[in-house]
């Protein structure tokens, strides 16, 4: 008998005010393909939040989608994209990118984190025409690892890409975690200040679906919705993402999500270390990486669900993944521990 | 001041029902990317639906993104699709299809219907290597222009399609319409029989946003969810479309919802006709094209929007059109016709 | 007993200056991938003749290569190009262009020409986000009908693009043809001046193989050999194309090909006139499209090859097509005279 | 001043009777687009030498040319294949597999050569519709390092393909090198039962240009000129690469041209390692990659040319390239010898 599953931050339908966004409408009507009020109001929130008026909003269904449907539209048929050897477009995404036509290079870094020294070192390589033209620069925040870079960390690549001439776009499926990670020393503007474009996830933070796209480079503004419709981005009732960042931004609903799964991900991993475990790499955001002894996942797994990442990291312990969201409760969180504690 | 848009029917958020859906769960846990029990469910009501237990069924955002994953995963690099030339992959998505690679080859058709002699002859004079070669045909029922394939003509289709080697596709972005229309001759379970793939839309018949793609030949099963998620139309939180389609399918929601949408379509091109006008194609589902004069026109749009489709199609007037949706009511087309009688 | 084919003008190897361009050189080694002294002696030259001296050249196999890498590099995903209906890229190509991601939206023009007006029309029918931005025109000089676009006519269409923010690109197959022909009114400096991009076809003016591309905005220079490497267009030995390119240009040798081959259509069309038969288009090239009855067409195709392009324009005759090359001699033009005037 | 260049084997123009196969027919007429008598008979000749009386034949401008088409034409949109992390569609095709839409998964595999075992694994990471569909195994005979898969070698990678189900596709731009290296202990009769495609190179043994494209799997073959013309790979004058192909295996004329450059790079090498320098990797085929100090690098780049591989292998090496071609001469090499002695 499962009593819960750790696998993923989406797996709750949405949070009460999402929903109520939807019924509070009524049959009003809008306009079509997110040119709708609500959108326009969303739009004007985040632009607020993130200090810039002039940044250009799209709205689209899922995390996938968006970063094939920005990557595609930035690259020309010869360029190409760097990212982390985890990062999700590389692992996670079945060639999408690649479906657009354009390589993915990439590069080792450390803990999910792509180090400027390599972008350097790859672009170098890459430097006649026998080989792709490195243009962009794809990282995410939080990485698939749930690690967080840091404003310096940020700044060092935006550097090294303005060098050497290199788009900076930022994956924020999961960026209201990093933003609000207890070790964030930026803001959203500043990830809006660094970035050319980036993402906020609401499907990984108590939307129903949805992600808000950040375009702040005017170079990349350009035809953006032929981009959006041609990829089938474009829905039909664009007010139903719009509402869903109305709601999220205008009383601060996204940051207070994201802080909860964050602390709900804390409590968990404060409990497990307390119990005498490590992590595979720093707890920072709403997913932590313990390592448990084989036998002990096994027990584990009778009760919660949760993926095991790396399977025999030695001969008798694997590396886990617990992922908390805005739904996750902090009795679960102690029933959990203490199911642990009997078990070990 | 406006009073009502006939601009078209997804201009209201969502039948009730479909919101109480997704509050009905709560905050329980469901499996993600549309392996959920919920979507499950919907699968199985739509196979009872269309008579069909072995069908594939996938539920996706929009009908773009339907099309271009639908003919993306079925066409080999040198293979096309026809499709009548008002067809919407060819008008109306931005050059989606060909972004995929395939080339779409039109022909004229009557009354946006595809004629089995056109395919006939678009394939014979398409028989060597130097032009692309024919393999699906696309057409949609309903059609851009309101029209319903009856059952023959679907039948002759088919069997063209039988002798050429070509597989069969229908967009059902209103599927629920034309099967509810008063001139339905077919049932859900004919399409199904007919079609190698279609889909069934549900965001212009209250869903929310989603359409149900079902495919039933075999040899274009396989792998399709990878195809899905490739062009990111694999939602994280599959089970949002899950849970509308199984609230559409499991009380006969979503017949209910077109037949009133084509019983006020019906309601209005009946009053506009004894008002003295004519339609520039048969009014048989939830559009109706009518023919206006110019200045009557200008005059309408002050109180209510809707779309010239045609300016000029002769001197003095337009062709039209006007759309009704599950939520348009009674007293809001009685309103339109009193004001239209009102202005001539 | 076949005596001749006049169906195309590629059917001899190549004119013995081009061959021994190859065997004049013996083992010499010579630099990789089209940066060897001959292929840079040929872009002088070619620059030289065409008045550009910072025109950019790259030396390609064949004309559909030429198209799609051309056209590929120039569009945006969302963006698709004008074609005249009978244009080589919408009819013989096998979607090429569509296999590169672009629409090919086409017009109806007239005698294989697009018409400025049409232009116009199909831009301002593309003015939103729901269908395809049109930023480039493709046409042909000579057309696909053999007719020759004067220089006003060039110019026309350069205006409407300049006016409408479009590229213009010529498809020069048969531009030795087109400069040489008795109508023409314009030299390759003032193509060089019209067009952004164009190239000078090889393979159907005496060269064994190869087309020259000349891109003279800069905009459009920029990477160019990355899109040839990708498209897989970068000859190991680029050399190759290089010293046939030389030989063509060094001593006026490619005017005079030309003009052989349209002095061969001409006599070849004189003839067939004074025996009484008209032609589908004006004869200004190296191709003419006379109309024979269809009993005649079934006789003379005993001894000669030659395409039947539409077949009963009446009902009792066809309209073919004859092509002339740089190897036709004057003989067998009028050996066929002679042979047609007996059959019929 | 530079006595010779090393850098590769498509340094010189053709061997002499390739250039007569030209002169030889005159204005002789023939088929267009591959259908000419020369090609059918150079076609016969191969699938004799193969022992594949069925074999499908292509011929083809150039190796990435041939890669892409053959790939593009296997793999479904969501398919990838897998490569040496040295093969030569990773590295230096400037992403032409990724332009046609699929990923390119690499393995490190020892000397170039991909290891079954990999393959293995490679193919259980990739089970389900997060990433991309292994469906071909690219592997390059010789490999770019130089060294060549022996028949047992071959043969376990063919077993895993089919335990797998996936495609075998052999990149030969110099399988002529490879078939007669000293070492070889296969036939092109073994490579054609091993591969289900694969390609034989003129380009780097002797050839003005052109590869021939094998096809041995059924499943393979249908409608592949639909994919070389859609490519842009169709010559007009397909005869061009046909009487290369006629003349290169009409008198065993390839194997001698390969014999010879084995015999100049193994002469090259001997001389080499009599004075005293290593190899990074075992010379079998006409590709010898010696470790030399950089400051003899230095002194011999005034006199040849040749790649350097890898700087600085060491604090004072470095691992250069040296190839011969059918055309470098045993003096030449001997010179060398004398001069690099000299030198050291």
């Amino acid at each position: 008998m499962i009593k819960y599953s750790f696998k993923n931050d989406y797996s709750e339908i949405a949070h009460p005010d999402i929903l109520s966004a939807f019924t509070d409408i009524g049959n009003t009507q809008f306009e079509a393909y997110g040119l709708d009020v609500y959108s326009k109001e969303a739009i004007e929130l985040i632009r607020t939040k993130i200090g810039k008026p002039c940044a250009d909003v799209h709205f689209i269904s899922g995390g996938t989608q968006a970063n094939l449907t920005v990557i595609g539209s930035i690259l020309k048929p010869h360029e190409a994209t760097i990212a982390a050897d985890t990062g999700h477009i590389f692992t996670n995404e079945c060639g999408a990118i690649e479906a657009t036509g354009h390589k993915v290079c990439i590069t080792k870094g450390e803990n999910g984190k792509i180090l400027p020294a390599e972008i350097e070192k790859l672009v170098t390589k890459h430097s006649h025409e026998h080989v792709v033209k490195i243009k962009l620069v794809y990282i995410s925040q939080t990485t698939e690892l749930g690690s967080v870079y840091t404003k310096s960390e940020l700044l060092a690549i935006k550097e090294v890409c303005e060098k050497l001439n290199l788009y900076l776009f930022i994956d924020g499926a999961r960026l209201g975690s990093a933003v609000n990670s207890k070790n964030a020393d930026f803001t959203f503007a500043d990830i809006a200040d660094i970035a050319d474009a980036f993402y906020i996830g609401g499907t990984k933070n108590g939307a129903l679906f949805g992600e808000a796209i950040v375009i702040t480079n005017d170079d990349l503004k350009t035809d953006f919705r032929y981009h959006l419709k041609q990829r089938g981005a474009m829905l039909a009732k664009g007010a139903v993402i719009g509402l869903q960042f109305r709601a999220l931004f205008e009383n601060n609903l996204f940051d207070e999500l994201a802080k909860h799964a964050n602390a709900m991900t804390a409590r968990l991993a404060d409990g497990i270390e307390k119990l005498g475990f490590s992590f595979a790499s720093p707890v920072e955001s709403n997913q932590a990486f313990p390592v448990f002894p084989n036998a002990l996942i096994e027990k584990l797994q009778e009760l919660y669900e949760f993926h095991v990442i790396i399977k025999n990291i030695t001969s008798e312990t694997s590396v886990c993944r617990f992922c908390t969201s805005w739904a996750t409760t902090e009795s679960t969180v102690d029933e959990f521990l203490r199911d642990l504690e009997a078990l070990i």
